[in-house]
Formats: structure tokens, C-alpha cells, sequence
């Protein structure tokens, strides 16, 4: 056992605390990975207020995770000492079910282990990026590409995969439209992503006070969902359209923005049923669709298509102790785009 | 102008009656048809009940036609006197917009021209099937194979096409797993052109009732949904639902049935906003999608698929004045499995 700093939530209601937690020794198929840079996610924050449901606590959260691999077990082949290396959103996976054996762990269904606040093979709840040191088995260890320093990799391990996967799956590119609702995390992840496929990306968020960035990052257009006029200005026009809102958002207005055989497709988690007209997916031929994260192959694609297209998140890098006020501004919207915590300084 | 024979709604709430009705002259382009059948969908019931909204009336109704070309205009090419045509749910589209010029007019932009119900070029309200002759642009009027008798191609025409068109356009196949929900005019169909695709078919309904029919028109399985067990049985089961009920069904649960890129569409046409929760679409990375009837090239495949594969709808044949009783027993459920209407007794 290796007993390494952290951040840890006390409980539902508290600040989280600085604390040490225990790694498990490193198993024949495992990497401990000497984190540099772990990414803040607004699931981290779900998550410890016990938003999505109960959970135990201590609980370190963190699953955007850039890396080096400071050691291996006997039976490792695909990663070496000192290799570059990050860690996203799941660490494990049943291996059996027909999604796994696809190459799909991210659908197992049996659930896939999570990163931190699962219940891990030997029974303990897993713990997150917040961390000096975490051993994770080797086929849910991405690579990093040279061109992506750690700070920038962290968020592409959840941000960059949840945006990604359903771009790719949909075929953004040449020729097709696609819309972004919100652009914070995910958002900004998601134009960067589809722009560089090559579709025309139009951005959707309540305001325009993010239009240059959003113009920067590679959109052709930005409108304001607080005007209705947004909303007959764009009737069936988009193929694609990706909401990482998590917000419950009118479903029927953004559904009628698709053109035939259009999909929406939320990555954002609004815990509540929301209502859908089935009219409104009569017009069109249009689907309503969820995304979660993507395979492991699918994240290494998207690390070597950041890498290939000189992606990168915006980050604002924090020390710990500066972690509870980050929460504050996530939920306030007050970040551009994705804060990154050094963990040197845990 | 031609006077004649017709059943038509004198108001929501009144029985239908016998009346005349005017049909337009015929026109370069049109045909006129003799009709010999015509179906009744629920639709139908809809309609004349205003519970879509409300109409003008005196209202015929009636998009399931089956009939005879007795006149054709001087532009005609497509159909000739002594033809055995059909005609459907839309009589007419914009012919400009993307979806016309790509082919897929029931899909119009601007709304195709309802057989019934709807306003036509010339100003008018469109009046349906329950009558003994119709006038009809030649580009929205169908050739029925030799093998498809009028009184059963009449519900192909909108029972069919709505539940082949998601059929083919989701690749319901061999080595595809199917879901038909609801076994009435709709679903019945269903079951049968899934079954005849290849694709192993299960129906989903209330009670088990039909379960004989069911695997007579060549469905594999048969469940109950009033039994909670069936949704544990089939979790992660089906590539395709077909949803064929208009009464609002709880979605999360059928949705969970879908396995890994699987689709529930709707051809049911529940009218209130229903609740569908996104964590449930993120498992499996689910879609839920609409299906509107089927383009006029689509419906000429069906048919001649149906043709091709010896498939064609049950139905119960009746007089006109047996319309009004054929609403009741349509409302509950009690048709096995689509009335027509032999015109010639109006």
C-alpha cells in the first residue's frame, strides 16, 4: 500500500480538506501513475454533494488525469516507466458483457468502474485525480502524445472524450452543421473538436458574452438562446446538434432546430425526466440521443486527433488549496474554460 | 366539377353521415380514381373528434385508398385509364424545399397536403377516402402490383408505409432484433414486413391476448407489459423499437430495452409532451426518434415488397353504415385488424 496526498470531501456539506488516502500495491496488470495535473469536471462537484445519489465519504473525486507512469506490475506491455500518460473516467470494466467485448467499456453493462466513487474488484471505493499517485490496470491507461503537455491532457480525458465520441459516432465534418448548447467545459471542448473535423459549428448559449472566444475556437456563428428569434432564425437547420447543458433545457425548441434525420444529443445530465413531444420527432425524422464518455480506443483516437490538430482545452491552472473557490466559480459559470489543478501542490 | 357519394363528420361530436361531396375537375396533371376501398385509421377518429386540433367541417376522412384510374389529365404519364392505383396520407407537398427536391415529401418543409383535412393548392379544405371518387396530382398516386387486391392495399397505404419506412430506414434485418409495441392496425404490420425483412420480431403488449396472431404473422416472442417482469427480461435486448401506441406509455422503461445504438421510434402519436430521462439514453448510448408515414418512392417499395413477400393487412370489410360502429370498436381495441370500407356501398 503507498499512502499518498489528496483532497478529499469530508462529506456532502463540507469544504474539501487536504488528506492522505491509501493506493493498492501495484498488481501484475497495473500502473501507478505519479499524477501531475488533474482536471475539475462539474460531475466532481455532482458528485461529492451527493446530487446524483448517496455516496461514502472520504471521497477524492478528479477524472481528468495527466500523468507519468513511475511503476508497472510484472504483466504490463503497454506502458513503460517514465511514459506520458493520462487516466479519464473509468479505471475498470466487466471485460464480459457484449458492450465490453465490442470494445465499448464505456457502455459495459454491468457498469463500468468509475474513477473514483465506485465500487472497485476488491471491494474498496475507488478515488479519484485529487491525488499525488493513483494505480490504475493498464488497458484503461491512455497514451499521451508529445504535443500534449499534462495540464492540457487532463481535460480531454473527460471534456475532450464526452464531446468527441459523439461527434465522430454522428460523422461531423465536411458538409454537415452542428450546434453546441453552452459552451463552458464540454462546450468549448465540443467546437474546438467539431471545427477541426471540418463541420460548420454554430454555438447556442444563453448570451452572447462568449462570442469571440466562440468565434476563436473555431465557430462559424453564435446566437443567444435568450432571444426567441434564435429559435425561427435556425428551424431545421442543424444536422448535429450537442447539448453539454445540464440544465433542463426546453428539448422541443432545440429538437426543432434539426434538419431531416438530425440528432440531439445530450452529454450534459440533467437528473430529471424532461419532457419530448413526439411531434416535434415526427418533423424531420429527428432523434433525441444520449452519449457517455467513449471507449478506451476511442479516447487514444482523440488524444492523436488533438495532438494531430493542435487541440488543446483552455485551462486556468489552480494549486489546492484554491480547489473549494473553483467549485464556487464552475457553478457560477465563472471559468474559461476548465480549471486544472497542479497536483505538486496537494 | 363532380358530385359525389361520401361519408363526412358534420361536427366533432356528431356520428358521420352520408352526404356529397364536390371533387375539382381534373386537371393536366391529375387523376381521377375510382375508389373501391378504403381503410380506417385511427387518425381517422382523431381528426373528425378535433382532438388534433380543430377542423372545418363538414369533414370526410380517410387516407387508406385503394382504387381504379377511370380519368387522367392531359400531362399525365405516370398512370393510365384502367389503372390499379392507391393514394396515402398527403396528396401533395411544396416540391421546393430540401426535403421535397431530396425526395422525401412527406418530410416537407412546409408541410405536405394531408389527404384529408388540410388546405389544398386551390384554397380548399382536402377530403378523404370515405367517398367514391378522388382527384389527385399523379405524382402522389401509387401502382399497385397485380399480386395486392384493393381491400389490402388500402392499409398499406398508411398502416404499411408508417411502420416500413423506420423498418428500412433503421435496418431492421437478419441478425437485427425488433420490438413492435402494440398490436393493433399499426403494429400487426409491423410485425409482419419486420418478420418478412428477416429480422427476429418480439411484441410488446398489453396482455397476451394476441399472442397467436402474433406468432402467426411471424414474430419469435410475445410478451406482457403489464407484467414488470418482462422489462428485467429484455433489458439491453432489441436494436430497434417500434412504438405503434398513441397513448402515452412510460418511455424510460421501454428505452432501457434497447441494447448498445439502439433506436425506439414513434409512430404512435401521443399528444402530450412525455418524460424521457437522459440518463437513460446516456446507457447504451440510446436514441428515441419520430416517423412520419413514408416518402411516395418509399411507399411505392413497400408495396411492391409486400407484393414480393405475400404480405398484406388483416382486414375486416364493412359497409358504409357500419362506419360509425367501427369508431367504437376501433376505440376499444376491438378490430382484428383494420376495418375498409367497400365504397360502393356509400
Amino acid at each position: 500500500m503507498l499512502t499518498v496526498n489528496a483532497y478529499a470531501a469530508p462529506s456532502a456539506t463540507e469544504p474539501l480538506v487536504p488528506t492522505t488516502i491509501e493506493r493498492r500495491d501495484v498488481g501484475p496488470s497495473d500502473v501507478l501513475i505519479a499524477i501531475r495535473y488533474a482536471g475539475i469536471c462539474h460531475s466532481d462537484i455532482h458528485t461529492v454533494r451527493g446530487e446524483w445519489g448517496p455516496i461514502q465519504y472520504p471521497q477524492v473525486v478528479g477524472h481528468e488525469i495527466g500523468g507519468e507512469v513511475v511503476e508497472i506490475g510484472s504483466a504490463v506491455t503497454r506502458h513503460a516507466v517514465g511514459d506520458r500518460v493520462g487516466v479519464g473516467c473509468m479505471v475498470n470494466s466487466c471485460r464480459e458483457c457484449e458492450n465490453c467485448r465490442a470494445g465499448m467499456e464505456n457502455y459495459c453493462l454491468k457498469g463500468n468502474t468509475g474513477t473514483y466513487a465506485s465500487v472497485d474488484r476488491d471491494g474498496t471505493i475507488t478515488q479519484g485525480g485529487y491525488s499525488t499517485h493513483v494505480v490504475v490496470d493498464e488497458d484503461f491507461v491512455l497514451r499521451l502524445p508529445e504535443a500534449i503537455p499534462y495540464e492540457a491532457a487532463a481535460p480531454l480525458l473527460c471534456a475532450g472524450i464526452t464531446t468527441y465520441s459523439p461527434l465522430a459516432h454522428w460523422n461531423a465534418g465536411p458538409g454537415t452543421r452542428v450546434a453546441v448548447v453552452g459552451m463552458g467545459g464540454l462546450g468549448h471542448m465540443a467546437v474546438k473538436i467539431a471545427a477541426a473535423m471540418g463541420a460548420e459549428v454554430t454555438v447556442l448559449s444563453r448570451t452572447l458574452d462568449k462570442r469571440e472566444d466562440a468565434l476563436a475556437f473555431g465557430a462559424a456563428d453564435h446566437f443567444a438562446t435568450s432571444d426567441d428569434a434564435t429559435f425561427d432564425a435556425l428551424a431545421n437547420r442543424f444536422d448535429l446538434i450537442v447539448n453539454t447543458v445540464s440544465a433542463p433545457l426546453p428539448l422541443d425548441r432545440y429538437l426543432s432546430l434539426l434538419r431531416l434525420d438530425g440528432t440531439m444529443v445530450n452529454v450534459g445530465a440533467p437528473p430529471e425526466p424532461l419532457p419530448v413531444t413526439v411531434f416535434t420527432l415526427f418533423g424531420n425524422r429527428r432523434s433525441f440521443a444520449g452519449s457517455s464518455i467513449g471507449s478506451i480506443a476511442e479516447t487514444q483516437e482523440m488524444l492523436d486527433f488533438c495532438a494531430e490538430h493542435g487541440i488543446a482545452p483552455e485551462t486556468e491552472l489552480i494549486a489546492a488549496e484554491g480547489i473549494n473557490e473553483a467549485y464556487e466559480r464552475v457553478l457560477s459559470s465563472d471559468v474559461r474554460y476548465r480549471f486544472v489543478i497542479d497536483t505538486t501542490t496537494l
